[in-house]
Parts: C-alpha cells; structure tokens; sequence
C-alpha cells in the first residue's frame, strides 16, 4: 500500500524544510489510508466502538523535504502479535530517495478503554493483519 | 484581559515568519485565557453541557513576526446580544507596534445543538459579558 | 478551479469535528492549486523572487465538517486591481452543501519587501488574474 | 530544566484526548528554553549561522492527556559525542504521573550544511553539553 502526500506550504518551517513534526501526522494520514484499503478504515472501527490509540512513535530523518515535493509513503505491518500492532513506514521522495523510515504502535481498545479481543471478536481483521505481518516477516 | 504567547519554531514557515494560521490558533488560547479570567472557563462550560463553536473568524495582519518574539493579545467583547458572542482582539509584539487586528464570533450550544437561553439559564455568564460589552462600548 | 481536501484525523478536535484553524491551511492549500493551475504556481513565484504575504482572512463557518469527509473548495478571484489580490473560496461537503465561505487578500513583494509592480513586470500574470477578476464580477 | 506546556484546544483530537502529534511540538518548546537556560538560545545558535536540523525521535505515549492540563518537560542530555546530541524527554502531568518518554537526536550543521567542529569552534558550548551528559551518566 502506499500514500502520497504533497508537502504544503504551512508544513514548511524557516529552514525552508518540512517541519519534522509532521511527518508523524503523515503516518497517521498513511495508516488511515491503509486500513481503509484493509476494508478496516477508521470510520467503521469507530462505528464498531474501537478506538486505536498511539501507544509509540520512532522516526528516522534521512533527508530533508521541501515544499510542493510529493512524497511516497509506504505501509507495512512490521509486528502483530493480536494485542498491539506495529506499523512500519518508508517514504520517498519522487526522485525515489528514502526521506524518513518510521514506525508506530497501537493497541485497539474498546468504549470502556479495554483491549479488544481481536482473535475472538474480529477474527476478519485479526486475520488480515496476521497475513500481512507473515508476508512482511517472508520479505526480509 | 491579556495573554502572552511565545512564537514557537514549529510556527514559522519558509518566509522565515509566522505562518499566518497560527494567529487564529493564539486567538483561541487568548479567548479560554479570558474566559477562565472572568470565571467562565471552558472546561467549567463543557462540563454544564455547553459546546461553543466558532462562526466566524476575521484576522487583518499588520506586521509579521518571528520566532521568539512574545505577542500579547488583549481580548475583548465587542459584542453580545444574548446569543452570539463577537470577541475583539489586539496582538502587539514586545515594542508595543499592533502585529494583528482580529474577530471572533461564538454561539453557544447545548448538548443537543440548541442555542442556550444564556440570560434564563446563566444570567450570571449573560451579566458579566453584557457588562463588558457595554464597557467596551463606551470607550470608543 | 477546484480542489479537495480529506478531513485528517488530527484536524478533529474534542468537538469531534474538524478545528475551525484548519479551514485557513486548506484556503492556503487550494490557492497553491489555483495558482498552479493559471500557470503562476508558488515556487515559480519564488524563484522569480515573489513573496505573497497574507494581509487578510475572512472565514464564515457555515457547517461542520468531520473527519474524512471530502470537501471541495473552489476558488475565485474576487479583487484585483494591480497591487492587492483578493481570492473567494466556497467549501462544499460531498453532499453539496457550503461548509464555509471565505476570502483572503494578498500582496505580492519583491526580494526588498517592495510592492511588485506587475502591470509592468509581469504583464502575463497581471492580464490572467485581471481576466478572471472581471470574468468573476461578471458571474455576479 | 523544566518547561511547562499547557495543552490547548486545537491539540486535542476526537478522542478528547491530546493528539500524539503534538507532543513532538511540545519536545521542541521544551527544547529551545533548555538551550536558552544553558546560554545557549536558538536565535543565538542561528546567528552564529549554526542550524541543527532533527535527526531522529522517539516518543512512548505512557497516559493520554486532555484540554487545559499544565504538562511538565524535563529535559536531559542522553549522550553527546561532539557530532550528534541526543536529548531525553520526561513529561508529567500535574498529578505527577510519567505522560510521555521521548528523545530526540540533532545535528549541528553550518550554513554549508557541513557538520560544526563543535569542540574546536564552540569549545563553551561543547564543554557545557559534555558536562550535562556526563551529570546525567553519573545519574543512571
């Protein structure tokens, strides 16, 4: 899966860079295109009462963007284990240079703030996920 | 009522100056500062049930600024007619020059997204800003 | 000229509706798109040395929007008269209806902080956004 | 050194909580007032024609936090070699309780981009850094 954000303008801070804070919304804006694309987007998580708070974040900057550079943002399932998953991320620039490696960690809690049991109640996702990590840990 | 908000480095843009959206932000944190002064504060309001979104916003930029600089923002009312509220404010930098002229309009709802009859339902919220409408009246 | 902006997850505020502050970032967002598409885009501007400040915004709320929703912004010139540009924006939600209306006046500076004068400098760009100045007084 | 941010409206999202993002925002507040109290303030450091663009961060979320909290960031330096700093994070919120862990490593770069030979042309800064580094060592 992966994402393309443009870099905007008020994104830009006065080393004429991309301020390093918003990579860390890109990933959300990546992630949510992903579960969308899952069939688990985020509107029918919170429908279903799920909320899936950021439990860690880590990133990497490795070279610097600027404004109106459309950047590639590519999602992958790096860990689940049916309680937190960990998300992983590599973005390029368009001349394909990876600009910043991340990843976060989220658990999926319920209305009342408890863990989800998602092997039991979303066998569907709990499955989805479990597949893509797998094909993630083939790869490398 | 006065407030001081430091320019942060995430504020600034590739102009090297503030990014003209964050003034719009300062205008909220100068407008719950205020509120709280005048012993209305947001979260004493949210807990009776009241949710106050913002109509409309007017924002004339007179001087840009720079990161580091201390904008005081001085709030005012100059409006209130019982069901929308008009907040004034002046932004100055640390040499007294007017950075920012801007307005604010406001209702105030009830849970179920009905305007509150302020002067049945809190008379002592509607009589503190009917007072400082009227006194911003008179000093013009 | 029309462009559309996904509401982000961390554009929503405890409201759970999107922050008023954002509808100002998407203005800048479609006028970067405006611009590009009349041929005068941001970063040519700059390399000619341009610098358009925000003189003004002006931001009537008109309904909220929520988190990824689609809202199609369209942009129109509604003033020009060789020194200041002032462009209209109307926001509508996927179901047609106006979520807000706003404007916002800019100028145009050289590398000094000067005026540019555009009539005689870039008459190309002077004649587009006249063009569309008078095409839009015309629509009224 | 501690810094305290209070949390505003526009950071929460809806969730009612904090939006992760901006604890990355809070991290570079507390940041800048470290190195203002080390003598050493950002408006100085780029004066000096020093930049120090962000390299990495990491940032575990411990408890959420919402509108109006007052959060306290104490700031540590975690290692400093010369070439790369890296500054530790704790923040707390009024209760005392441990919100966020978080570190950030940074560059120093000239306006060339070259790295700064820090020891040999800033020798008050690097020694006043290796001294915090290995104060906060001797802690551990």
């Amino acid at each position: 899966m992966s994402y393309t954000h443009t870099v905007q303008y008020y994104e830009t801070d006065k080393m004429s860079i991309t301020h390093h804070s918003n990579y860390i919304r890109w990933m959300e804006e990546a992630r949510v295109a992903f579960l969308s694309e899952i069939g688990w987007d985020f509107p029918k998580l919170e429908a279903m009462g799920i909320v899936s708070p950021v439990l860690n974040v880590t990133c990497d900057y490795k070279k610097s963007t600027v404004f109106a550079e459309k950047i590639t943002i590519h999602v992958s399932v790096e860990r689940f284990m049916g309680v937190k998953l960990q998300l992983g991320y590599v973005m390029k620039n368009e001349a394909g240079d990876v600009v910043c490696r991340a990843s976060s960690v989220h658990a999926f809690l319920d209305a009342k703030g408890k863990p989800v049991k998602m092997k039991q109640d979303y066998p569907g996702f709990f499955q989805k996920l479990t597949e893509l990590a797998n094909a993630a840990a083939e790869k490398q």
